[in-house]
């Protein structure tokens, strides 16, 4: 791809909570970049680093070998915005727009253009600076993979296959003691990961937030199993899911808007309901940070690797104000102003859904 | 789904060589069959037990804790062929024509359709029986992700991510010890293993069968690497490679047909080849049955599950002779007539193959 | 090895938690068992189906491929005593002394020994049927490797291996985010995997229950690596953990004995103090019982067929009332009475501390 | 441990292949070594790399993160001998002694001892060198734990654990194909990763280099399982392993000493040999360095790390001339004197080889 813009360096970041697959996106733009004549820069910590000037000049040294690394070797953080930026004046905390120093800084290393992978934050933020005149271009991420114009994320095969393999361990010691293991992974908002993991797993209930769950199906799932001399129950719930009409006794307490959402302990009050119910022994785990860390799997190395080389064509390009997609197993180019304000969430005639309701999976509804 | 067939009952066998999700396909065949009130029968060792009579009824229990495992669980071949069965007359194996002993045991068991899970050969005699008026359903089965009309067959994530973790391991000893570590991976006649194990496990070079390679190419990258600083390279090649021009001294001999093709060593022999041409240490890994055994990944797992849901689908709406395939990441329906003797190879425009190039993977052209 | 006993049937049961390695142990009493001439019965679900005569016959086929399955074929709980069993009278449930109906159960189907698979409150089981004149011969089995009179327990490997790569995991993601990541694992008497997980993970700080840890070196610890530019540390914490002077306010409530200590949340409670005192924000994950099921480590697989068959050598030897142990490398016999009430716990002058110690971990004194 | 030598700076190095440990030895070599006072250097590629000069200090910083990574920071190399070291004179490489070179080298770092890390050839060299004066500790590393004076060498576990997996791995395509297994796995003298491996993955067959086999017992024993409906077999032979008086048609060839011995093709020609005897599909895999690379267990780098610990207290105590082992699960220190042409082979008495036979494994003999 020729090069049909006159950017000569451009510059990398990532924010927001890190995915496994970011160092192999960092080390495909770097490469790819490289290779087709670009100079490139890496932002440490986020946006947080735009503003504070914390750069450095990444080589083909820099990303070598970091292709299995879980984690970001630019470091990352889900709280700095330099449009509210956290400031130090007279012994106090203010919050300022630091926008401008952002884009000073850029401009003193020659940087003509920014390549941005994060969530949503993140996104909004890069379409923010977008709108200011820098050329950026996105790459999404999320474990969750709840971005909306793309149908898969890098991270989330890695965190499915974390899940599932807690599954494959949790389904044994069910077994042998006649329990019920719930196993609480994340999604706030979207049940992606519980449904892949559910499946891939061998769960018998899958509870995600896209469907508040009526606890009364769970029991019966459950029992109808026992009825059958299945003596367990292996139950899935993402960390967002909560009981029709019961919003707040189990799961998420709304306080007016999603951003307010304040979660925890979804899955610890089910296996106590459950056991309360259903007068069976039930226990929970809460994987937590262990899906979105470590060694990414095939699957998201390649993915990664696309997304980064198409980041650094549409720079190539001058396709400026783009995300990368993966849509219909091809990489597009989606417009990062579309994706705003949009959600990525399992519906109704999802054809995993079918499927599961086919095996015999009851998602509480 | 309502049942707008006549069919009460139906069989499955798996058929050629096994990959991961072989039984997870057939658990999701059962219970899905089960769930809408069909009775399902596996038929053991591929169409060879359709002519030899041994079939069993299945039911929930016998799928139980299936999902993860390797392997079949109804036993598989690549040899038998009902319409070229060997039997025993006069003491001499003469070859005949078996397929109305086979038809009439499906006929005594009240069976009324078919699930072929398969790779071409088994696919071909599914179309055979289909042509003689059993209704057939296949799903599609091969590790190299070389059948036609679908994206992605399963066993295929499986084999990529055994073959990029052994590419991980002989990363730190070929650094280590500056060699050239050759890792040869299946693939006869397709490199979508080779390249996407490659490109996930950070190959240096990747020879596939599509790309007849040029050695000079992978010397030369080899040697640029090292006048880099970097005393090691990591090469994958598929079985079925072979070098430009030179088809007999390096990979394969090809005998007049793609059929006759014989095999073997292509690993072995590129790494002496190097050793002797670029003067550094070589050693090869033949990874061989290690990538089709053993438990499924998630990814798998979930698309075996969509499978063998899909194929019960075809059963109930009727719509036989078809192979179920996922095209643009949904699951429809291909005619098996439409996908006989055809191929789906790495063709030169693909994304992948100029992703690979972009971050400087050498294809050995 | 002759039978020098008139031996001819033995019982093998699991009983308490499950650990990976007990079906290759109940695999390895079979086998051997069935070489060496002698009948082999399987006792489901622990004492309680030795109370309630569920027993079967095991062979060859019984055994058939579950060396690599996690949990225990023949199922176990950790709550039926048959000197203490629940019984419904007049419709309520009563505790009874049902030991000798558990015998006359055994002695019924000819049963002449009893191998007891089991943690502390199942030996004791085991000694207490042993002084009424059942020949006994146990194998230890605990994840936490607490039981006296052994080197190692079986299940304890594969528990540190899973601890040691949910560090892995939580590693990158820490550093990426320059977090504290706190991991809770198993351990509420001793602290063996905290020590083996945390040492093998690169843990920087490790609190054990033999160490009642002093939270303002746990504090300094980790300011100390923020001063060297280390913006993130892994705190590995035994689930008995407890600080110095403060038993109640984090880790677990003494409530007069250690048998009613109530534990929960020591993780959890330390990563709100660590962000309090530190100012660093901190995350805990609860691994929980994704430490006990699946598959088990080759280690643990050949450490528990060594196991069984030592324990078939005890009964053809008549060396009953004895456990099986591994001490120096070498598999030998313990005196159940010897090992009861007594702990094996992490000493203060363990090498493994000291080596800890000398690489930099803090242990909180 | 207080310092009663002089020494103020130590070095190591790491020489011959590499094994998963050899990163965490060195980093508990540093960072034990820092802890107490001492400066460390690194000696780069084995002893090539002292007589050449490649050496450079080693801090906290340049061991953080090598915990989990396998091969060698420091690389290495099977060949270079400073007491025969090929040198260029007149256009032609001729082999002289260039141990004075190497040690002046040290002398002008002011370097005072050395730390080895390695198998027989590099701790010969050692010897050697602690003969000349310099105070060297060594650490024993070997895949093949064939080592005299130490119980375990670190890499062992991990390579076995490779091992038992591939076995889990070719297990179920074995069942499903009704095929014999062949997998060739490392131990050019030594079977110990061919009799715990073939433990811990359920293998009928193991044969050993201490044990030359019968081919008539290999054959017996598949035949026999196929009489009780077992159709399937796992073999594992150790690439050293060769056929009771035919030491040369499979497995090696003996030219007079042990260093001479030429291998190869041990697996894939008993593989041909069973298809042929016992008329049932075989086939072989060989694991090769995917054995020896990657991350080490937890086993091992727990082990590695109280090698590395106790080779600093071998420095502090002035304890020279000491090779680090385990003896009866105890870090002691053995004489590099004492172990110098001896071998740790599996002896006709082991444990684990009465165990084996004792739950039916045939071991060719």
């Amino acid at each position: 791809m020729l090069n049909t813009t006159s950017v000569k360096t451009i510059a990398v970041l990532t924010g927001g909570g890190d995915a496994p697959g970011l160092n192999a996106v960092i080390r495909a733009v770097v490469r790819s970049a490289l290779g087709r004549g670009l100079a490139v820069w890496g932002i440490r910590n986020g946006f947080g680093g735009m503003v504070e000037n914390q750069m450095c000049e990444l080589t083909d040294v820099s990303v070598a070998g970091i292709l299995p690394r879980g984690g970001t070797m630019l470091g990352t953080t889900n709280r700095d915005n330099p449009f509210n930026y956290p400031v130090s004046r007279n012994g106090q905390v203010v919050y300022e727009n630091m926008s401008g120093q952002a884009l000073a800084n850029l401009r003193q290393a020659d940087i003509q253009a920014l390549v941005v992978i994060g969530g949503d934050g993140t996104l909004k933020i890069g379409a923010e600076f977008y709108q200011l005149g820098l050329p950026v271009v996105a790459v999404p991420k999320t474990i969750d993979n709840d971005i909306p114009g793309t149908e898969r994320t890098f991270g989330f095969d890695t965190a499915v296959g974390v899940a599932a393999e807690a599954l494959d361990r949790l389904h044994t010691t069910a077994e042998s003691h006649h329990r019920v293991m719930v196993l609480e992974v994340m999604g706030r908002y979207a049940g992606w990961i519980a449904l892949h993991a559910g499946m891939a797993g061998g769960a018998d209930c899958v509870l995600i937030p896209e469907i508040p769950f009526n606890l009364d199906s769970v029991i019966a799932k459950i029992k109808e199993r026992q009825e059958r001399g299945r003596q367990f129950s292996l139950v899935v719930i993402a960390e967002g899911a909560y009981p029709r009409g019961g919003e707040i006794s189990v799961g998420r307490i709304v306080e007016g808007s999603q951003e307010k959402i304040r979660l925890g302990g979804a899955g610890e009050k089910l296996a106590r309901e459950i056991e309360r119910l259903a007068g069976i022994e039930s226990r929970c785990t809460v994987l937590g940070h262990v899906q979105r860390g470590g060694t990414p799997t095939a699957f998201d190395r390649v993915l990664s690797t696309r997304y980064g080389v198409a980041a650094v064509d549409c720079v190539l390009a001058g396709a400026f104000g783009n995300m990368v997609a993966l849509q219909k197993n091809r990489i597009i180019r989606v417009p990062i102003a579309d994706i705003a304000g949009k959600a990525h969430n399992v519906t109704a005639d999802d054809e995993l859904l079918r499927a599961g309701r086919a095996i015999g999976i009851c998602f509480g509804d």
